[in-house]
């Protein structure tokens, strides 16, 4: 995240948007937003940014880049930024009430666009889910599966065994999120449930081991890179 | 992140640990550390966990996992963790100032202990940076990568075109982190720097278009998929 140096603009009211037709709305330009809308910049791809922080907008413009204040969860502002025609809304505001309205809105008046999200953690994906939403990125997954990567790779695991071993837990746990979804409000029910999956996966990950590497009694460390 | 709906331990005093020989630490079980402990697990490398949390130890007692309550900042708890042994130190608390204590600590005290440090942002990165910390993750980028090739495949980009629009930028951004942060002391040559960063890599990223790819003239849905 950028340093929050400058002072706030005196005028709140939303910009006026004048990048209709672009392919991709992007609301929420913070440290999650700003990867996305550069990576899509680089593609060649046009992108409406929205973002409420003014702060946050003044910086990055500052920097050069395109962004406009304002609201996404209200209907008027999606709509002027293009919502009828984009292909696609990437919602990555780093508040999940917000993410949620903006969403809803999105939902509800613009159906076809294709929705993708940021998330929180996992209670934020079960509401999301809840709510219809089908693509969603926990902030924080990917970049503690790229950890656990460097840190099996320090163990002496190989490259090729320790991106397994990461995309296998992914995997799983995308699909172990969709599973306790259905128990997010019942408290009870969902710590016996995610204590099944943590055994299940524990026991596929065993069966992962004893079909392709040799069995495992307790660890050693594995080859030196 | 779980709900933190159990109520708080009436005794706080730090657990008496008694798995010294494990060959991880990881300070931090929260929505970061949790992942990284249970991938390692799956791989069967023991680990010894410490959570300042005590809702989170609890919960996560209750899932079946090992953890145990207080301070990694603690040199008296660091040692007990068995930092004079273990090879690896993953820093995966959630508060910037904690996770720059228990770095100070562990590089004065424990100099052989390997580090992995989840970041908050650039600017956090840029303080564990000047600490002498390098093995950094920032802690959504990977995610905001992650949701950058699923915008670009629903936009047409084929899968490998993504994934290395995403690899070229995630290289050339970690390389940024590492030049700007000499400049993060100061506002006005920090704007500068990252504006000619950003030019930069937009001209790295032209000159790999026009070699790779037929020049761009502005953007055009690419191949159907």
């Amino acid at each position: 995240m950028q340093p929050r140096f400058l002072s706030r603009l005196p005028d709140r009211e939303a910009d006026e948007i004048n990048e209709k037709d672009n392919p991709v709305i992007l609301a929420g330009f913070g440290r999650f937003g700003h990867i996305v809308g550069r990576v899509l910049n680089l593609k060649g791809v046009r992108t409406t940014v929205l973002d409420l922080d003014a702060d946050q907008v003044a910086l990055v413009r500052k920097l050069g880049l395109k962004v406009f204040y304002g609201e996404a969860s209200r209907l008027e502002l999606l709509r002027a930024a293009g919502a009828d025609t984009a292909k696609l809304l990437v919602v990555a505001v780093g508040e999940k009430e917000t993410s949620l309205l903006i969403i809803e809105t999105a939902q509800k008046h613009f159906p076809n666009l294709k929705i993708l999200t940021r998330a929180f953690g996992r209670e934020h994906a079960y509401r999301l889910l809840e709510q219809g939403a089908e693509n969603i990125f926990r902030e924080t997954l990917g970049s503690s599966l790229d950890l656990s990567v460097a840190a099996l790779r320090a163990l002496g695991f190989r490259a090729y065994e320790a991106q397994r071993a990461a995309r296998f837990f992914r995997d799983y746990d995308e699909q172990s999120v969709r599973a306790l979804a259905q128990y997010a409000k019942n408290e009870k029910e969902l710590i016996f449930q995610a204590r099944e999956q943590i055994q299940t996966l524990d026991q596929l990950m065993e069966t992962e081991r004893t079909r392709v590497h040799q069995p495992d009694s307790g660890w050693e460390p594995p080859v030196a890179s």
